[in-house]
């Protein structure tokens, strides 16, 4: 146990990233007191029954009171509304921070809100599953993940730094970066390979002469992979695109180019142009796994090989 | 062990799908000999060095000499030219197989040089990884997957019920279907997610401002699984979209109407279609894990869950 980088810390929103956090902390005792709150009664509830932070309270008002450490996990679009709800409660000196998955619309949502005196230091933890709500969360969910911090202007660095040993605690790794960047890097690496996903299985589910049975059957092939993604929260995915709309138009506009060049090639029978391309991208895949991202095992590990 | 099914079985061709049968095979006794052959030298050296085979050979037709059961596992753009290199050399009420990802054309090229006497049973084995190559074999590879059978007409009955027997000796679920369907169903449930996969992966290889090796350290937030389905075989891919180009055409098509209307909402913040959207696609994922066709445990079990 290390000693507590916060002595109180309130998680307002109780889905799987608060969940997650809750019981990180809990692993190394980095916080004195976890409070938490979630708009809905029923989270609550589940929250007090499985013993989900310290003390759940029934506003965020009062959840965030004497709080050294705010934490926003709600949707990206709820996120100026809860900002506003805390603000006459919060504690001078207090850090508010987030988790959302675009920067630039957060920032204008919550920063007009919050007073003098309190330092906000967006942050957008890269974990996530595609299981969401009260009971989804694991102490390890961001072991060896990547959380950035998207400090605004004229933070000082204490409370950036104080951040930072937090997320590492949890057993992240932390990069920063400006909000514009990040919402580029996450639209390539996130934002459009889910629309995509999602895409890709509805398809699949308006086929009716490919019964949905069929679909299912045999998805092994391939599909399955797509349907663990579309299958992530739809309230939090609706408003990632909704506010992070201009980066993620202007990388499935590169997507569409590339797919019509590929899909010409299939008309006129390029069979270079296919080879070249798919050996261009299995190189990239061998970064992710030197990088310690993903496993090598095959078919992600699914199942144990055994000769 | 079972008592064999076939007294010699020969594996042309031996990448990822003729090493797992020759384990699996191995492991419950299917076949008294198995043969191999692999054009090239150095896949048959690491062969005879793996003990892939009980017998490697240096042409096809050496390998299917005396064979009762002949399994063809090269890239689907080159079953013509080895079912012409072995007719001349096939036993007599041998049964002719195959394992590509694609049926009417492989029908198309290999039926032609295949002498009277001599029974074609195409198939399809729903079961890969990312890995190719002799060493990336395992014999739980079939293990709960499904195997299509494609017979064409007038094939009596007893040697696809051999060849059925054979797929669930190895594991399989074995289901039977038309050539066309099979097509069809294999464009949705597998030819266009990879296209889709390759295309994303390609598109971030290709963006200069997220630097290559952002897109890796991030790639946990949803681009890695694509990087798994894009790191598959580039020779097999290339075939299956050159002989399966209507029905990959086909379905690319829909596709991309649906992800136009997306991105219109997109664009239009209509947050409603896009929400009902993503609602929709959760079911199917529940659907497949269900079926046991996929793991519920958060992100495909890469990490174990501990509290």
């Amino acid at each position: 146990m290390s000693a507590p980088l916060y002595d109180r810390v309130a998680l307002i929103g109780l889905g799987l990233i608060a969940s997650s956090m809750f019981w990180a902390i809990r692993r190394t005792g980095l916080a004195g007191e976890v409070t938490g709150y979630a708009r809905s009664e029923a989270t609550r509830a589940t929250a007090r029954r499985i013993g989900l932070c310290d003390r759940v309270c029934d506003s965020a008002a009062e959840a965030v009171e004497g709080a050294d450490l705010v934490v926003l996990c709600v949707p990206v679009g709820a996120m100026g509304q809860v900002a506003e709800e805390i603000a006459p409660a919060l504690k001078p000196g207090a850090t508010v921070t987030d988790v959302g998955s675009v920067k630039r619309d957060v920032i204008a949502q919550v920063a007009p809100h919050l007073p003098e005196g309190v330092f906000f230091v967006p942050g957008h933890p890269l974990a996530g599953t595609e299981h969401s709500g009260p009971e989804s969360g694991f102490a390890e969910l961001f072991d060896n993940r990547w959380c950035l911090l998207v400090p605004v202007e004229g933070t000082p660095e204490a409370p950036i730094a104080r951040l930072r040993a937090f997320w590492e605690g949890m057993g992240a790794n932390v990069d920063t970066m400006d909000a514009e960047h990040h919402d580029l890097v996450l639209a390539v690496t996130s934002h459009t390979p889910h629309l995509i996903a999602y895409t890709m299985v509805g398809v699949a589910d308006d086929l009716r002469r490919v019964t949905d049975s069929e679909v299912i059957k045999y998805s092994a092939a391939g599909f399955r992979d797509f349907t663990r993604i579309a299958a992530s929260d739809p309230t939090m995915w609706r408003d990632v695109f909704l506010t992070n709309k201009d980066a993620t138009l202007e990388i499935l506009g590169r997507f569409t180019e590339e797919l019509f060049a590929l899909q010409r090639a299939i008309r006129i029978g390029d069979g270079a142009h296919l080879f070249d391309y798919f050996t261009r991208t299995r190189a990239i895949r061998r970064g992710i796994i030197e990088a310690g991202q993903d496993t090598d095992a095959p078919d992600f590990g699914r199942k144990k090989v055994v000769r």
